[in-house]
């Protein structure tokens, strides 16, 4: 039976968030049932509901960093029991067909994968999906990811979007010990990035435009700091990066980072969902540089990065909140005055 | 004994280009002397004459396209003799110690390669280089190229720049049998990535502009032509090609051949030493695309397409010049009207 469920949510682009009821569907034979207990803060939240991005369909619930309790589980599940500490990310739902489901490359689904908010629903026809500002959630078991327990379950919350959007590309580029890895910008997703690389033994070179932020960077494992605005620095640091995550999530001038890679080395746009500035076909040709991006993980990777998180006891940085104060955290996060990432405790749907 | 020896250059970049005389140095222990039998006309001279890219030496004597004959060689030289059919192409010289030597990458040397024409001259203080619009040239045994026999010398001149720019990334990026390759723009470069790609397996797309290309494409080689401006065949390739080689000269919009790539596929510049537009952030990001670029290629590489080219009988499209109507030649390579690639046939000096 479908189930009718808090959450918080906006109607119209214009709105603040507010309380709201929405609809759960009734837990399927492959369905586990979420008692969420935490959720992440991501700037695409505010992306959505603002409808910046456009497409949004309203009402709008954000809210992919999801984690909780399982509470049911269909007839099929055999992996999840009652009572398991689980995650959800970005991702609910993708055809399982195509040559990308296959690869464990969900995100990239040829079909388009189901996201957690603001995909249109395979379950429920007309409503699109409604995301973790919420106290329940209905997930295939497929897109469900295990916690472990050893970590603080509010600051694992992130990993699954934020962990996982800088974790897949310094996999997939094999970062490794003794590469000298740059980070450029030190917000929700690069303080995952010196984290992750730092414990995948490379030297770590935070890249930022603010001085003030050279020495959280150190506390959080960069080994060094770059200041982008320093152009002797910058010079100094040319033709020697094995690897550069770019989290910058605006437009900008890229040249100046293009310059810092050996030949052959990459840098890869996570962040900038957005135009770059023009750069110059120059600075790709003299040494065979490399430019990608990354979007989020797949679920395999996803669960092998938050057993890494495990092994490691990595999680992220985080201030906790209530969710009557969202409205004021979206302030604080398009000014980027949040270490680093705001989480929800759904506790406070209860105040 | 050093040799005065008879060019064609600029004295300024205001200047039409004229007959001058040069010096070419003693023949070194190392040193091969070349009786210049053709020189292809590359845009590249035409920018460096023009001073168009900044920095040109005057007096400035282009040409990096070079075929002709061994008529000297110094006493440490076992592998070329007297009359043996050689070319010389873009470097004529590099560092022999860095990590890019060493790998065969004389094109990327830290030191800073020495391109044929335009650099300075290792061997004579206070010189620039100077390239192949003359009767003589003396390189470095380890820059000198060996020509097969079997082919078109005058048409295999391109070969030694506009051939091996394509080559090198073909085949750094592994095209093979059956592979979906796209080539972008239908000029000098254009014409042999169209020859080589076919050659090595892949099913080739001329990607242009013109549709009066599309018969001349399929006659080098294109098993398809995509005209860039038409949006719904444009829209019916999308997410389909397995590389792209961009050859398009000047500046451009890059997000309509991203969206061609498959995912995890790169599109690799290789004409474009400016600026180009802004591209979307998203546009790599869904889809971890790749943009690139390339520089020529080494000289161990350049053995191997030539070598490429003798068994497979591969040669450029050109039209034979006199050195006399060279400037009329630049007009026309300016305006793009020359297929593909004009040779000067240096017996015209004699005139």
């Amino acid at each position: 039976m479908s189930t009718k469920t808090k959450a918080y949510g906006v109607q119209s682009e214009k709105e603040l968030l507010k309380p709201l009821d929405i609809i759960r569907r009734e837990v399927g034979a492959n369905d586990i049932k979420i008692d969420i207990s935490f959720c992440g803060v991501c700037h695409s939240d505010i992306h959505t509901a603002r409808n910046e991005w456009g497409g949004s369909k309203y009402p709008v619930v954000p809210g992919h960093e999801i984690i909780g309790r399982v509470i049911e589980v269909g007839e099929n599940v055999h992996d999840f029991k009652v009572g398991a500490l689980v995650g959800v990310g970005c991702m609910v739902d993708s055809c399982h067909n195509c040559d990308q489901c296959h690869n464990n490359l969900e995100q990239y689904c040829e079909k388009g994968a189901t996201f957690t908010y603001n995909s249109r629903d395979k379950h429920i026809r007309g409503q699109y999906t409604y995301g973790g500002y919420s106290t329940q959630i209905v997930v295939d078991k497929e897109f469900v990811l295990r916690i472990p327990e050893n970590i603080d379950a509010a600051a694992a919350a992130p990993l699954l979007c934020a962990g996982i959007t800088t974790w897949s590309p310094l996999r997939h580029w094999n970062v490794k010990k003794g590469d000298k890895v740059g980070v450029i910008g030190l917000g929700g997703l690069g303080h995952m990035g010196v984290k992750f690389a730092n414990a995948l033994g490379a030297h770590v070179v935070m890249i930022t435009t603010s001085p003030s932020k050279a020495e959280d960077a150190k506390n959080l494992g960069a080994h060094e700091v770059l200041i982008s605005k320093d152009e002797e620095e910058m010079s100094k640091h040319k033709n020697s990066f094995d690897f550069i995550l770019n989290t910058i999530p605006v437009g900008h001038k890229i040249d100046p980072y293009i310059a810092l890679l050996k030949n052959d080395a990459t840098m890869v746009l996570v962040g900038a969902i957005e135009p770059l500035d023009p750069f110059h076909g120059g600075s790709l040709i003299r040494g065979r540089k490399r430019i990608s991006g990354s979007l989020i993980g797949g679920i395999k990777e996803t669960q092998e990065m938050l057993d890494f998180c495990g092994e490691h006891n990595i999680v992220s940085d985080i201030e906790l909140i209530n969710i009557q104060d969202i409205n004021e955290a979206y302030d604080r996060v398009v000014k980027a005055d949040v270490k680093y990432r705001f989480v929800i405790d759904m506790t406070s749907f209860k105040n």
